[in-house]
């Protein structure tokens, strides 16, 4: 219907999958163009950021584009961090990632990871992509805190 | 009219910033989705891939997102190697990226490199990305030549 | 006495913190250098290597050299890799590093870590230094299967 | 003569492929261990940072061992930042790096690099090692400024 035509996939949340899981809450176009991204806190209190792989996700391989997958990587170092930063805006400073298997459709990606350090002027963070139990991509990042704008 | 609806704004490449560019060939459902993505050989011999940035690329904080950035150095990192891949197929191993400026709303942004040893079985390459005078990021990553499919 | 003089501190493993590990074994006249390190198998199985920081591996600013650090890893790269490697040769393709916090004089500092994959032409690790419960580096890196000299 | 026994093989700066550069001015004694290093300004005005190899220099296959390579990158990443740092003190944040080709006993293996921007907070610096036409390694690193201890 008209009035649901711009709403981003919104029965992807009923995935069984996806379960438990929410919608990123975060006033990013980006992350609309690209995702729904779902978040979740497991069991050590980190956040998980997740997608499921579509057909425009794909490089002309057939795999998940590297830049996809780097996209979730960046999305979820703010995310992992997100609870240390205490208010603290940030950007990403650097990353790192390493591609370990590729990434197929259909397949849920998870993001997930820990702050390494979180010091008073950047935060150091390391996490993996994983579809179930094999490993997608590996990245270390770090994060600065810069001044809130105001 | 209808059959054409879904080209992915055919008239961008009119835009006087980007005279004497391409529409990336790749048969590639993200670059469909996050691009259009344009290249140019500059004098070098070197390709160079390009892509303005919108909206629909901001993070939250209102500029250009990691992610969108690191999709278009993952997109340069194959287009710079590929003139020394002679036929290989290949994939990422690692990308490295270091955010030097921040990517802003009307930007076009450039990635550009070179290839720093084409070996037997690994491609080693390095770039930036860059707007106008501006540094926004550099990359360095590395493809390994795979056995194509048959 | 002139039988001994060829000696790298071998009173150093009787060090109270270092019993039970092994000088690490290998015909390599850097880590002579540098050296002595020091290898142990922890409970998972994962080769840890160790050294003790001492005057000789400061910096200007009298913290332990950030190039002292990495020569710890990409040799525990190496040795973490090795029950994996099935008999290849190898050579460091890659090697990201974050410093998360400065090594000290006096310092044991232990490299541990694991092999994410371990595929056909190529080994992928991550790990970390420490001094006791202080990270003092995070490290990824990635090695090349290459074929044995004959 | 007794009194100058303790100096560093101070012969090497006659070394023919080394005329024009000057010992690297740190009192640092992780380079003294590993060097001597030494130091020239390129037509840029960039600095450049070498050090011969030799055997102690090697690993047990016979190449320049990487730590080796990446204590000559760390230290160059100092150097060739230094004239942008006004004073500041810094510490090393994050090295990439890609060995690109093996180091040989006997090379002069020269760093060189260029400051990709110098921030308030944060200097980024992309650099290379070389043994005459041949690339070694490439790299890039961020230092952090920090207050100086008073």
């Amino acid at each position: 219907m008209a009035d649901d035509t711009h709403t981003n996939e919104p029965d992807l949340i009923k995935d069984p999958d996806l379960e438990g899981w929410n919608q990123v809450p975060l006033h990013d176009g980006y992350v609309n163009l690209i995702g729904p991204y779902y978040v979740k806190t497991n069991d050590l209190g980190h956040t998980q950021t997740a997608f499921r792989a579509q057909a425009r996700h794909l490089n002309g391989g057939g795999s998940v584009h590297g830049g996809c997958l780097l996209s979730l990587a960046d999305t979820a170092l703010y995310l992992i961090a997100y609870p240390r930063l205490e208010g603290s805006h940030v950007v990403t400073l650097q990353l790192d990632s390493q591609f370990i298997s590729p990434g197929r459709e259909g397949d849920i990606i998870i993001a997930s990871g820990e702050v390494i350090r979180a010091g008073a002027s950047v935060v150091f963070v390391k996490g993996q992509l994983q579809a179930q139990d094999r490993v997608i991509l590996t990245f270390s990042g770090i994060l600065k805190r810069i001044k809130p704008k105001v």
